[in-house]
């Protein structure tokens, strides 16, 4: 990390000086309340846990830093209502940067951690086209090491390229989507991670219509174009798809008269059900509802491929109009041309998780160290210490006041057998690292196995901030309660499963559901958008417009 | 047009078999209510004209069909707003496909006529990048009419191309952004002429300050970043530069509060005075408010080129991070690096009017003949006439009735001395077509002086749909009421010029502004969102993520 040193002095930046800087200009009345000796947490990610974490820490005790490629922080559960155009997408999002909070932020992506500095480099991500859309590949991916190192130091050349320091660093960078490998999905398929993605959805929902509503178009073309498939039945397929069902019943019904009746949406799964995380009863009334509704659930098919064009049957057939469609290639019955393949299957380790988090080289000698009782080995400062990871998902382990796990032993090339891997291997030192935190859906705590969603996440968030707030280290380990699990599955109507038995279904449900995320909704010009959204769209229908 | 009959053949959509296929299938319940026979009045465009004329139409008489790149309508005195977040962006436009009203649209490019067989070809744009942006070029241009031949034959097999055929015609295609070949312009400027554009400058406005907050920009590219220039001092152009000035006053200032120092504003523009279309005094009274605040008007100024990338003074100086910036050259000051260049400088004439629409071959017998008298020539029909053009601006020529002229004289070579150039060629045939109209800024009222502004497009169309819907043609000739010009110039103040002397400046001229925008703003849902958003906006500023 040569190039660091080098860098900060070239441009004169030291990392310290950053507070100075702040202060050395006008209108630094909020930074100016805060002591300047204050502690920096740099949070990677703004997400569930790093924006919940950076929003509750006591800006009187700590600099919160967030590093993220994208500048807000965005209300998942509202995704799948923005992309149909229930809500507006804004109204889902919250800037990182807040008139009311006092986080600082700069747009990149975390590239390196040098632990023993403790300091950070950052790619910036101004312009990157990335932000926003959910992540399916290492965006440095097919590059090797040697090239990386070139690139990175033409990068700091050009300001691309620059070290921050922390005092405490939370990892909070979440996953990628996960595609199985599945040929063309990565680039063909729509996905509902971010609000990026909601707008593609929405945009190409529309286009479907208007490219059906052509003189041109054949029929065999509109019902292909307007087949629109999910692949995933967890609750986002699911809660996508009602909402589809929605705004087609709602609004294109009348503004397509002549088009509904070839509109189709089915959802595509491996397993044998849906919305594994909601009890036989719950599902199967998700399940009939939607039956009853002409959404086909189609379990146990498998998606092999997704490409752009019109089935090969059509193309053989010379037919025209087929600039607009996909093929969706599945095991069990073939192909099929669809308008849009929008993809739900679940979550993928962050590359940066699985590179930049592996070795931490030299540890600090304040190591909490776990499963040696005695004294720690004089050769502890020396010994190479390597982040302790799930060996099936990757995910970064943590103790259960979420500092990341060390071990001594490097990490098992074969990531098979996470249970009995520990019992047949030699016992290796463990230890825990008093300044780094890692939480969300790309972390663990050892031997649990807490689902991952934004009630982990902002439940984990606000555990570590009380915790960092009282600056003590003998809080009690976290705690996960379940506040139940809710799914919207259209006409409103939802599905709520709490604890102890507490089970709702259909429109009492739906009231739970809306008032659940409007109370959750982070700020309060979102709560009041929302609600006039809901209304506004309620009376005269959605926005149809397109850009 | 060989290709059109074959086509419509093999696609089998005749052209009058729109109405039975609309009929065949079910929830036609708006469509059943209007009679079969209707006449069908095609309307090329989806702006103030077109739009204002299709909603106004009685859909009892008439079948109005609107074809347009975009699918929406763009109002477009609230499109500065919406670039700098004061309102979103949806609140500024109406879907053309609407609950309420009974008008067809195809999503496509009016691209040739044939005049004689009354049908129009259509090249369809749903996936086109370049709706809701400003246009610049023929989306053709550099394509031989020989390609193009080729071109349209391969896209009509695929159905990307296909016929309409119309009762009446009605060419309300607008302009296209004037750059006067300025290098770098069209590929590097934002424009403002619609929803797109304000998107694109919106984020940019963002990523400037984002990349100037990185700690490895240096005070100098920081006060290029933000060194915003608007090129251009007619109203779109100073009421940007004032919305963008509240947005860094009211917003940008709490949230990058080390930044705000680095900001600038300059408006530059060739004339002597900007606002021309206000008096001296209200004029007067705008640029001492704007040097109050520090935007810079810079008149008598000559913009030369854009280019990507610092001045060529930095780059040999070596120096880093000039990837975010743009370079103008100014020939009054030479190289001047800046974030965003907004490019407003006017109007260009439509490619497809000077193309489309030049010779119409072969002229119907119902003819109006102007200025001979007598009977009409019997060679009439053979007779090759011309659409007549305004010979400065190349305007498609109306007359009073908004019917389009014909002139059996082709058009002058050379397009200079308008006035006396009818006085100097021998008298040529005149004629109006009477099915063929134009209206909105790609034409003019022959001998007549209306500005290129939306209140003239939107009376003209009023104009037209009363004249249609009484299916007369006795109706006294098109007039012009102007309403008075508005515009915002920051910081609650606009100014208002009326007939007979009506001025008004200040606070209460900003109170008209919004008053008359919102209650020209077409929809019930969109004036309920506006107040909404000015609201919310006020209470809790601005929305500054950026997707």
């Amino acid at each position: 990390m040569g190039l660091g040193k080098n860098f900060v002095q070239k441009r004169n930046i030291t990392i310290t000086q950053l507070d100075e800087r702040k202060d050395s200009t006008q209108n630094t009345a909020n930074h100016e309340q805060n002591p300047p000796d204050r502690e920096r947490i740099v949070i990677l990610g703004s997400g569930w846990a790093g924006f919940t974490l950076a929003r509750t820490l006591d800006a009187q005790k700590y600099q919160p830093v967030i590093i993220s490629p994208r500048s807000y922080f965005a209300f998942t559960p509202l995704l799948a209502s923005t992309a149909v155009g229930t809500l507006e997408f804004r109204t889902a999002l919250e800037p990182v940067r807040s008139r009311r909070t006092k986080v600082d932020f700069f747009q990149g992506w975390a590239d390196d951690i040098n632990f023993k500095n403790k300091t950070i480099t950052i790619e910036e991500a101004v312009d990157d086209p990335r932000q926003g859309v959910a992540l399916t590949t290492d965006r440095h991916a097919g590059k090797t090491p040697a090239q990386r190192e070139v690139e990175k130091k033409l990068d700091a050349e050009k300001g691309k390229l620059f070290h921050l320091s922390y005092d405490k660093l939370v990892v909070t960078v979440g996953c990628y989507s996960q595609t199985f490998g599945t040929p063309g999905v990565k680039e063909h398929a729509f996905f509902l991670k971010d609000v990026g993605d909601a707008r593609r959805i929405r945009n190409r929902i529309l286009a479907c219509f208007e490219g059906a509503a052509l003189p041109s178009a054949s029929d065999e073309m509109r019902r292909q174009l307007l087949n629109f498939a999910i692949v995933g039945g967890g609750p986002t397929g699911i809660e996508f798809s009602a909402e589809l069902h929605d705004l087609i019943n709602e609004d294109m019904k009348r503004l397509y008269p002549e088009l509904v009746g070839f509109c189709k949406i089915t959802v595509y799964d491996v397993a044998e059900k849906v919305l594994p995380m909601f009890d036989q009863k719950l599902a199967g009334y998700a399940m009939r509802k939607f039956r009853r509704e002409g959404i086909a659930i189609k379990t146990s098919h498998h998606v092999e491929a997704l490409r752009p064009g019109a089935p090969s049957e059509r193309e053989r057939s010379g037919d025209a109009g087929d600039w607009h469609l996909y093929t969706l290639k599945v095991k069990e019955e073939g192909e099929i041309g669809v308008g849009m393949c929008v993809w739900s299957t679940g979550l993928m380790q962050n590359p940066f998780v699985s590179n930049a988090l592996s070795t931490i080289h030299e540890a600090p000698s304040n190591l909490e160290h776990t499963n040696n009782p005695g004294p720690p080995p004089t050769s502890t400062q020396q010994q190479k210490w390597h982040i302790k990871k799930d060996s099936k998902s990757g995910a970064i382990l943590t103790d259960a006041h979420l500092r990341i796990k060390l071990t001594s032993a490097p990490p098992s090339p074969s990531p098979s057998q996470p249970e009995t891997q520990t019992q047949t291997q030699p016992p290796s030192t463990e230890a825990t690292h008093p300044t780094l935190f890692a939480l969300g859906d790309c972390s663990k705590i050892e031997s649990t196995s807490h689902p991952a969603t934004a009630q982990v996440a902002s439940q984990k968030a606000l555990y570590l901030a009380k915790r960092l707030n009282q600056q003590t280290h003998t809080t009690s380990p976290f705690h996960y309660h379940d506040l139940g699990t809710l799914a919207y599955i259209g006409n409103q109507n939802a599905l709520f499963q709490g604890q102890w038995g507490a089970r709702l279904q259909g429109y009492v449900a739906w009231v739970v559901w809306r008032t659940a995320y409007l109370s959750r909704t982070v700020g309060l010009r979102n709560k009041v958008l929302v609600l006039v959204y809901w209304g506004v769209n309620w009376v005269f229908g959605r926005d149809v417009s397109r850009f």
